[in-house]
């Protein structure tokens, strides 16, 4: 649960342009384990650091959404307890959820962090200024990112990414200091 | 999440044949947990890279299918979601059910792939063209595997058998080309 | 998922004499995770090669059964399911359930093999043939132990143990034969 | 699920003036998922080694509680199940929680140990005489701590601590012993 500490110069300069963070659910948020009850229900996995760090991004002024070709009842309880910004499930195109997103909020492709895992990540990972991929994640997709985390998902990567945007913007000690206020 | 790079050349003509991918669930689409509920109703933990694999097979034109011995409703919710072609539940013989299936498709052996992890699929693994054991398969099983895989059960063993077969088919990247469309 | 190839002597021979495997559950057929829904309802993960190592056993003519200070039907559900012989659950003093089935059976202390992870399986462990503490047991449970398992409770550990046991007693490859019949 | 060999003499210090045993449960007592059902229901994940530790404490006359950030009933299942003595849920502000109880109880910081694992804890492991990070806390986390555990959360590192401390004031093989009667 460490920033990881030689963070590559081009790395930093990307993250540091970061307004909106998004990122993918299952293998992301989660390890990707997906989970039915008995009644075909789901049953989602998410992970406690990273739900500090997208709330530390909320601290810091950034945006957090979730862009799923899932739609699922837990993870908008999930975006909901987080506050995250905005939420795209069911989209089989994702690349098609991110340029709406684009397009509403008026932003260049570098103000976008997108985190992904796998195959349909890929056409969002080529848009976006900062692409990163999960450690966990499918060898062609680890290949189109700026940056591959050093943990898994679910299991602390999106903290990761978080903490390493607002180290270069210099926003982590103070949304640090607003937590603890 | 890599296809793995020294494919066997005898491992390789063999995945060339393949046009049916048979599977057990328990220890290769999940890690080999059988959960309960205080009910005594089961939830089960699929993978979602295996997903994309299922969904890659099918867009590349094969056919996939379970072999279970267990009766569970998680199984036929996780099949159909993942458009699965045959669905075997409840059978404690698994090679009558590849054979029913086998008389049914008016197939050769070699047509077909099984993936197993433990004694009850080492019959239906003597019967096919390829026969794959996951990692964490019983020894016995893996000793019958003309390719055991680098991953786990449930941690995408299922995606890395796929990843093999459409690779030696020459079949992925237009399957990910249709993916993306 | 193997049978360890290099068994002590002195445990072979106290494996040959068993006709009663008994285990504890939390730790052992699971991984010792206490699992509650919001009702505060218990949910327990098994493991699928246990349950088909507690099958050989049977087709081999032994005993199987669970002695737990936890009352839990998810227990009842996993023992129902695999036929297990005795159960004990609720019981705090595990050692006073042992000595009842002891004296029900009318069997000497050499025919009962009890696996355990933690202080209360100690007195029962103290009292039987064959003592096995899983991989992951507290460290005064190992040190009383005949025998460590090599994998952990609830990744195979009791699979392991009915393997050494029928292998000793040369029972293994006929219950495998029945199993295929 | 050893206790560690090697505790500094600091350590054993602050853990012989031990009273009360104080833990954050997403991270401590848990592995840090945090579960949803797909009615948005929680699900937890707690650890038998842990339990019996907190059991263990009691039995040599120990307080223990509770400190969390989420209200959530299977955290209340579990802490009344193991007879924990204070429960605070639903406190953003974990350091007014350890005030008032520190001021009801009338109590020196010395006699508080805390166990936390990310930045919502550091305010109270500021406060108390023995404070403690597991394994996988955040870096910021570990760096306060007098200890860090050896064991992840929701992986016995509750019970690591209690070991520690029941062994610096010598009351670990009598709790034991009264478990045993």
């Amino acid at each position: 649960m460490n920033t990881p500490m030689n963070i590559e110069p081009d790395v930093i300069k990307r993250a540091q342009k970061v307004k909106v963070i998004l990122m993918d659910v299952d293998g992301v948020m989660t390890h990707g384990m997906i989970v039915y009850d008995s009644n075909g229900l789901e049953i989602k996995h998410f992970n406690a650091h990273d739900g500090l760090g997208i709330k530390l991004a909320l601290l810091a002024g950034l945006k957090t959404g979730i862009i799923s070709a899932r739609e699922s009842g837990t993870i908008r309880t999930r975006a909901n307890e987080l506050k995250m910004d905005y939420l795209y499930l069911g989209r089989d195109k994702k690349v098609d959820a991110f340029r709406e997103l684009q397009k509403d909020l008026n932003l260049e492709p570098e103000d976008f962090c997108f985190i992904g895992d796998d195959l349909p990540d890929i056409p969002v990972l080529k848009q976006v200024g900062f692409a990163v991929a999960v450690k966990n994640a499918s060898a062609m997709t680890r290949e189109v990112a700026h940056y591959v985390t050093e943990k898994d998902g679910g299991e602390g990567a999106v903290r990761e990414v978080v903490e390493i945007i607002l180290r270069a913007q210099e926003k982590l000690d103070r949304a640090i200091d607003k937590l603890w206020q």
